[in-house]
Formats: structure tokens, C-alpha cells, sequence
């Protein structure tokens, strides 16, 4: 009993390896087939239809070459646009990384008042607004963009007196409205949970989506009888549409030492973005 | 798009109403079939392999004659015994209601105590225990029988006196534990959640496993494309095994008005089960 077949995880780069990391530590059985489109990184200055069509090459791919038994959306920008057509057109359960940190926060908070954090471009979509609406989420959501956050991780600085300043800055206005619980709405920062939790104080519970997607996907498993029979932990395969060499460099600082390589994937050429402020 | 077929719910008897009450509160537009197998009622005295019978039969039904897309096993003695193997063989995903709980009760808690109350043969069995363990629920969880509670809220009786003194017996050692958050863990609690909470304190977080339980039927609908397209509230059915005018008019203290007529379902006649303390 059970279904070895792998699950398939994407992003538009690296920061859905945070979502791969929380699945292989809750999961050891499961194997993934993780996509990091870098070659189109990143989505957050694109539109929607462009994103929406990337999404459904993706997980065609993930579908019909890989045989994944399902989806995770490790992309906030993928998952704000993309997450309904893809359930509904796709033969396997599919998962977003929005709606169950969200979820989570709403259901962790004391005083209802909820903080999420994310990229200038998730916080501009209104993906998480519009998931505490749809959700019918009665928590107050406040939601405060975080520029720079992604760049410290990528260069590993996750400690410093600068990064420090910054979150100082960024989070003050959260601090302001008395948030009680702080929703992580980007897959990078986990990795800066200390100075965070430093600055908001330690009567500020943090959610991290990449946790909660797990969580959420390993119900999702449990309950449609997918899940993977007991194994000793399967070798994952990570698949990259842009330099592979630096895919490996810069995956392996936020996955672990389960990268340690990758392949090539090729999907239809597309123009670079606008420039994105992050 | 959307799928119209019915979600299945079933209980050994009533308390599974309000799973199905949540049910009907978050998901407007799903039509369900509510199984209350109240001729073979109730479950807790029975043998393990013969619950699991019971569970194989009444969703065979379901899923063969009625067509749900769904099954939640609103019964926690079924759910704790007959949960793995109704995944492993009904060609529709399942959820049961211990679990939903107690992964929201692990999320809510901020000094990593949550206590659980349930019948008399909930916590015997062990099955909030278990959970934890196989979930990793990282909480300190305290289990707590409440015999009585049941008799009360079926006689109507929610906020006496009388049921205030059993609550503050039967809650004192959850109190002296410490825990800040409480699992009601019997699908007949919530009516029970005013008196409660008075004794438990305005700190304590109390959670519902019905209305959890319905928060992760939304999310496997969603993220298997099986949610119904949105549509005027479609009527319920109800089936009964035993008296049917009894169950209506015992069902409707607990489901509400939707609850207008029921109709008979028969399954393999089964002795009596051995007296039962709940």
C-alpha cells in the first residue's frame, strides 16, 4: 500500500527549496521532483497571464514527464494567480503556499490582529487580503512589505547589525497596530526568524508558510490515501531551467546538503521582467 | 466546473450533526448526506474490528449508492480505529475528526500545554494520544474524560447549575495543568462551550474539533478541484439506521432547522454492545 510516485514542487527560483526543506523534514518517505524556473526569475514583475501560463508548463511537465502524485505551489506569485485554474484543471491535488500560513496565523492569534510580511510584489498583488477574504478570515490582516530581506538571505547575512536596522524599520508599523502573530509570507524568511522575533519581541508568535504547507500537504496525502509507504529516505530531484552550476551554488544554502545536484529543464524562452524592486 | 456530488458524513449516532452543522456554515453551496448509524449505536463499547466493520459498511453505501466525492468520519471511535484502512480502500479522500483538532490546538498553544476532553471511551481509547504521536505534535497534551457532558447537552441542558458543578470537577485537573488552550474533543462539547469557558478561564483558548474538521474539508476539496461550484444552499439528506422520527427530533437540537425529515438506512443487524459509561 501507498503511492511512491514523487510530489512536485516549483517556484520561480530558489525560495520554494524552504518549502522543499519543511516537506522532506515532515515527510521522510516522500520523494520530490522540485522545478526552479530561474530562467524566467523572477515572476513578481510579470502579469498575471504570463505567470498563469509558465505555471500550467510547469506542472504539465511536473505532471506528464515526472508522474508526480501532486502539487506544491512554492512560489507566492504563482500561487496568487495561478492556484484556481490549476486546481481545476489538473489531475492531481494542488497546494499553495498563501492560504495555509494564512490560516495558520488566523487560527494562532489571541488579540485577532495578524502581521504578514512578504516581498514589495506579494504585498502589492493583494494575494494574502484577497486569500483572508476568501478564507473568511475574521482576524485584522496587516500586511507590510519587506524589501532587502531577500537580498541579506541570498548573501547569507542573516544576523548582522544591518539587517537588524533594517527589520527594525520595516516591522515598526506592525509593531504599531499590536500584531500578536506574524505570518512569514516569503519562502526566504525563515531564515532571518531570529532578528525578527528579536525586533517584534517574544510575545509575537511566527508562522512560517513553508511549515504550514507541509503540514497541509501532508493531510492532503493522509486523507486522498497518496502518501508514500514507509522508506528509507528517496533521493530528490531538483530541475533547473537556468544555470544549473548556480542553481546548485545558491539552492544548497537554503535546502541543505540533499542538493547536490541538479538537472537542466527547458521551458518556451520569455523576455526578462521590468526590473523588480523586491 | 465543480463537482455536485455530495460530501458523505457519518456518525455512530447525533454528535456528528455538528461536523455537519460547520459543514453546512462554511461550505454553503456542498450538499451532504449524513449517515447516523443510530440502530447499532453507540460505537465506544464495541470491539475495534467490529467498528471498522461498521465504517466499511456505511461508506461502501455512501460511496456506492449516494456517490459522494468525500467522506468525513464524524465519530471519533470510528476515526480512531477505522481512519488508515477507509484511506487505503475508498477511492475518495477521507478525513475523521480527531486530527483536524488537534493539529489547530498544537497551533494555538502558547505555553505548549493543551488539554482534551472527550467521552469516557474517546480518551480510553487513547486516540488523542496517539494522534499526537504520529502527528509530532511537539505540544505536552492532557486528556480528560467528561462522563456526563453528553447527557446533559442531549437533554438540552447547557448552562445549569448542575452542569456548571460537573465542569468544574471534571476540568480541575486540566486547570492545575496549566493548559492554555482545551480540545473539545466530542462533537457534542461546543454547546457546552459558554460553561466551559466560564470555568476554564478567558485565557484558554477552546477549540472546536467539528468546526476544524470542517476547515480541512475545505482545504481537500479546494486542493483536489472537488469543491461544488457556488449554488443556492442545496437540501441535505439524512439517513437514520434506527428510529427515524427519533432522530429527527433528537437531530434538530443539535443540526438546526435544515434538519426537516430523515430517511431509513439499513445495515447488518448487530447485538447490543455492553453498557457504557460516557
Amino acid at each position: 500500500m501507498g503511492d511512491d510516485r514523487p510530489i512536485g514542487v516549483f517556484d520561480s527560483g530558489f525560495g520554494g527549496l524552504t518549502v522543499a526543506r519543511a516537506l522532506i523534514d515532515l515527510l521522510p518517505s516522500e520523494q520530490l521532483v522540485y522545478v526552479g524556473d530561474t530562467a524566467r526569475y523572477p515572476y513578481g514583475p510579470r502579469s498575471a497571464e504570463e505567470v498563469r501560463a509558465f505555471a500550467r508548463e510547469i506542472v504539465a511537465r511536473l505532471v506528464d514527464v515526472d508522474d508526480v502524485k501532486m502539487v506544491v505551489v512554492a512560489c507566492n506569485t504563482a500561487a496568487s494567480v495561478a492556484l484556481d485554474e490549476l486546481r481545476a484543471t489538473t489531475g492531481v491535488p494542488v497546494v499553495g503556499v498563501i492560504e495555509p500560513g494564512l490560516r495558520a496565523a488566523a487560527r494562532a492569534t489571541r488579540n485577532g490582529r495578524v502581521g504578514v510580511i512578504g516581498t514589495t510584489g506579494t504585498v502589492a498583488s493583494g494575494a494574502y487580503a484577497n486569500a483572508a477574504r476568501r478564507l473568511r478570515v475574521v482576524a485584522e490582516v496587516t500586511c507590510a512589505a519587506c524589501p532587502g530581506f531577500v537580498e541579506f538571505v541570498e548573501r547569507g547575512e542573516t544576523s548582522s547589525d544591518q539587517v537588524h536596522v533594517l527589520a527594525e524599520r520595516l516591522l515598526s508599523p506592525l509593531r504599531r497596530e499590536g500584531v500578536d502573530t506574524l505570518l512569514l509570507g516569503c519562502t526566504h524568511y525563515p531564515f532571518l526568524a531570529r532578528t525578527i522575533a528579536d525586533v517584534m519581541g517574544r510575545d509575537v508568535v511566527l508562522v512560517s508558510s513553508a511549515d504550514e504547507t507541509a503540514f497541509d500537504t501532508r493531510l492532503i496525502l493522509e486523507s486522498t490515501g497518496l502518501g508514500a509507504a514507509p522508506r528509507p529516505a528517496p533521493e530528490h530531484r531538483f530541475l533547473s531551467s537556468g544555470d544549473v552550476g548556480w542553481f546548485v551554488e545558491m539552492g544548497r544554502r537554503l535546502l541543505g546538503p540533499e542538493l547536490e545536484r541538479a538537472e537542466a529543464v527547458h521551458f518556451r524562452a520569455a523576455p526578462p521582467p521590468a526590473a523588480e524592486s523586491r
